[in-house]
C-alpha cells in the first residue's frame, strides 16, 4: 500500500512539530505502508523570505523569487529525513527536481507538466521513506520554479496521481471539512466524505484546508484525498468522486453552508442597452485583473438595463475607476462593501427541485433580505447585508438538517 | 575584464549589508567589468541549520546535511540578484548546479571535479551579472553536495580558474593580510602582496580571511586572489605567484609572524627504539582523526628515543588514549596544554641563511625558552610557553623590520 502524506506549514512549524510528524510517519511505516511525504516550509519562513525580497524591491523578478522561496521546503525535508533516520527508519529527502517534477515556465505560479517517477520508485523499492520538498519543481531549462501559494498540496496530489498511490493524506491544523465554520455554528459537523465538486464550491470554507487547484487536479487524476489534522488522531474527511444520486445518500441534499465576507457589490443602473456593452465592461474589468464573482443582469426596460456584480473588497476602488470610464453608458452606479455572500453547496440538489426555495423562504422568515442570487447545479449563492451573515449561516445550517 | 567577487557571511549578514554589497557590485559593473559574484549564506544561518539538525540527531546523514545547508547560499544569491535588478542592473542567481559545478561524492566535504562553463558564459554574454550560490555543487548522480566550511572561497577560486578571470576578489570583514595580528602588535602592516606559499603557511593568521584549500586551488590554477574588506575601500592584499629572489623584493626575508594558540604538546620519553614504532604511533593517531602538527624526534640513546609532537587542544584527550595503548613501548608521557606556536613565514628565507638564528637569538634575549622547533623552506615554527606568546610575536615582528 502506497500512501502520499503532505504536512503543511503549521504541522512542521517548529522542531518539536517536525519530531511529532516524524513519529506519525514512523507509525504509518510500521504499519507496512510505502510512503512519500511532501512537506511545506516551516510556518513563517516563506513570509519571512518574501519580506526580505520586498526590502529590496516592490516587484522582484519572479525567477529570483522562485530561487529564494524554494529553499524553505528543502530545509524541512532534510530535517524530517534526519529525524526519521534517527528513529531507525531509512529516509531520503529529495528536491522537486530530484523527485522528477517538471513544470512549465510560469515562475511563482508554475503548472506541473510531468513527473518522471523512476527515482521515486527506486527509492521506494530500496525501502526508503521518500521525503519530497513541496511547492517546487524545475522547468525544461533546469530553472527552479514554484507552484504558487499552497503549492505543496499540488505537489502531493500530483505525486499521488503519478505513482498511482492508494491515498493522498493532506495534514493541516484542521481535522477535516465541516458542514460550516464551527466558529459561526457550534453545531457544525465534520463530514466523513465529500465530492470534489462540493469541495471546490466550498473553497471559501475549505481554503485553509485544501488549495483549490489541488482538488481540481485530484478530480482529474482520480486521486482520493483525505484531509486530516496532524495534531490529532481523528479520521478526517475523504474527498473523492461521489454520486449522491446513489442509494445510500439519496436524502442528502446539501453538504455545507459557506460564508464569504470578502465581497463588495456594484450595482449599475440605466446601462445603455446596446449589443456588447456588458462584454465591454467585463473585458475592461478583467484587463485590470479585477476578479468579478457573481453577475446579475435584469431584463431591460426603456432601452436601458440594470447590471449587478460582486468583486473582492480590496478591488472595489479599481472597479470604480473602470466603471467611471463608462460614464456615457451608465446612468448611475452604487457601491456597497457591507455585504456578504452565503452559499449552500450539495451534489444532491442537482436532482431535487425546491432546494433553493427552501433557502429563500428560511431567510425570509428570519427577516433577511436577499440582494442578489446566483445558482449553479450544486450551489446557491445569495448576497445579503453583512450584519445578517452569521445568522443566515445558522438558519440555513438548520433548515437543511446539517446538525443531525 | 572578467572579475569573480566573493562575499562572505558577515559581508551579507543583514539586508542592509546585502544592499551595500549590491552597490559595490553595481560600481564595479559601471566600471565596465564582467562579473561573477559568489555569495555565502547570511552569517548565522548555517550555524542555525546545523543546530536544527542536531536537535534531531548527533550524527545526521551527511547527504541530508548537504540538502539542508545548501539552502542558505541560495537565499543570499536570490536577494542580491533582486537588489541589483532594482538598481537597474540585469542580474541572475544560479545554484551550484546551474553554475555547472560538479563535485565528487564526499558529502559535506566534496571536492570540485569540473565546472561546465557554458551557462555561465551565456549569461555573461547576455549582459547579466551572474550571482552564484557558493559552497555547493552537485555530484554526477544529481545529488546536492557542499564543499565544507569556507567552501564559498573554493567556489569563487574554481569559477575564476575555469572562466580564466582576471582576478578573484575575496571580500570579508578584514581588509587584507597583515604582517601579524594587529590586536597583538599594533604596528602590524597590511601586506600589498604575498605568495600562495606564504599565505598557506600563515593560515593560522589568515584563517578568517581565506580558506586554505582555496589558496591551494588558486596556486594550482594560477588564479590571482585579492583579499579585501567589503566594509571599506582599502586596496587589500594580492595573493599570487611570487619569486622573492627577484630584484624588487630581494631584501624581504620574512613576510609575517603568526601565533597559533590552539596547540598542546605531547612529549614521549623512553620510547623503545625499534623500527616502525613511530609509524605505529602516528598511524594510530591518524586513524583516530587526531591532527598531528609538529613532530620532533631526537637521536636515540640507550635503545630508547624521545619523541615530541603537537595536536590541537581539543584532541589532547583522544591523543592520551592512543598513547596509553602503547604503554609497553613508552616509558613516560608528558602533556602540556599551556603552549603556543609562533611562526615566521617568508619566501625570502629560502635563499638566506641565518633567518632562523635571528629568531632564536631574539627570543633568547627576551628570556623566552623555545621548547620545540620545526622548520620548512619558508617557515620557522617554535613552541613556547603560552604566557610569552604575544611578547614573542612583537619581538619577532620587530627584529625582521616588519613594522617598517
Amino acid at each position: 500500500m502506497l500512501v502520499v502524506q503532505k504536512y503543511g506549514g503549521t504541522s512542521v512549524g517548529t522542531l518539536e512539530r517536525i519530531e511529532s510528524v516524524a513519529s506519525r510517519v514512523a507509525k504509518a511505516r510500521d504499519e507496512g505502508k510505502d510512503l512519500v511525504i511532501v512537506v511545506s516550509a516551516m510556518s513563517g519562513e516563506t513570509n519571512k523570505l518574501i519580506e526580505y525580497a520586498h526590502y529590496f524591491s516592490s516587484n522582484p523578478s519572479k525567477r529570483e523569487m522562485d530561487m529564494l522561496l524554494s529553499s524553505g521546503e528543502r530545509v524541512t525535508a532534510a530535517l524530517l529525513a534526519i529525524a526519521l533516520n534517527e528513529m531507525g527508519h531509512s529516509a531520503i529527502a529529495l528536491t522537486g527536481r530530484q523527485a522528477g517534477i517538471t513544470t512549465d515556465n510560469t515562475h511563482t505560479y508554475a503548472r506541473i507538466e510531468t513527473i518522471e517517477t523512476s527515482r521515486l520508485k527506486t527509492e521506494i523499492n530500496n525501502g526508503n521513506i521518500v521525503i519530497v520538498a513541496g511547492f517546487q519543481g524545475i522547468n525544461k531549462n533546469g530553472e527552479v520554479t514554484t507552484l504558487g501559494r499552497g503549492g505543496s498540496d499540488l505537489s502531493a496530489v500530483a505525486l499521488a496521481g503519478a505513482l498511482n498511490a492508494d491515498a493522498c493524506e493532506i495534514y493541516s491544523d484542521v481535522d477535516g471539512i465541516y458542514t460550516t465554520d464551527p466558529r459561526i455554528e457550534p453545531k457544525a459537523k465534520k463530514l466523513d466524505v465529500i465530492s470534489y465538486e462540493e469541495m471546490l464550491e466550498l473553497s471559501s470554507l475549505g481554503a485553509k484546508v485544501l488549495q483549490n487547484r489541488s482538488v481540481e487536479l485530484a478530480k482529474k487524476m482520480g486521486v482520493k484525498i483525505v484531509a486530516k489534522s496532524s495534531f490529532s488522531d481523528n479520521d478526517g474527511t475523504v474527498i473523492t468522486e461521489l454520486d449522491k444520486q446513489g442509494d445510500n445518500m439519496e436524502e442528502v441534499l446539501v453538504s455545507g453552508v459557506a460564508l464569504d465576507r470578502n465581497q463588495a457589490r456594484v450595482s449599475l443602473r440605466g446601462v445603455t442597452d446596446r449589443p456588447g456593452i456588458a462584454a465591454e465592461i467585463f473585458s475592461k474589468l478583467a484587463n485590470e485583473n479585477i476578479n468579478v464573482d457573481m453577475i446579475i443582469q435584469n431584463a431591460s426596460e426603456n432601452k436601458t438595463t440594470n447590471l449587478g456584480f460582486t468583486v473582492p473588497q480590496n478591488e472595489i476602488e479599481d472597479a470604480k475607476k473602470v466603471i467611471n470610464s463608462f460614464d456615457h453608458d451608465i446612468e448611475s452606479a452604487d457601491y456597497d462593501e457591507s455585504v456578504v455572500k452565503v452559499s449552500i453547496v450539495g451534489v444532491g440538489m442537482k436532482s431535487h427541485s425546491g432546494v433553493a426555495a427552501t433557502a429563500f423562504s428560511a431567510l425570509a422568515k428570519s427577516g433577511i433580505n436577499i440582494e442578489m442570487i446566483s445558482t449553479s447545479e450544486i450551489k446557491v449563492s445569495m448576497i445579503i447585508d453583512e450584519k445578517y451573515g452569521e445568522l443566515a449561516v445558522r438558519v440555513l445550517h438548520e433548515v437543511y438538517g446539517l446538525d443531525k
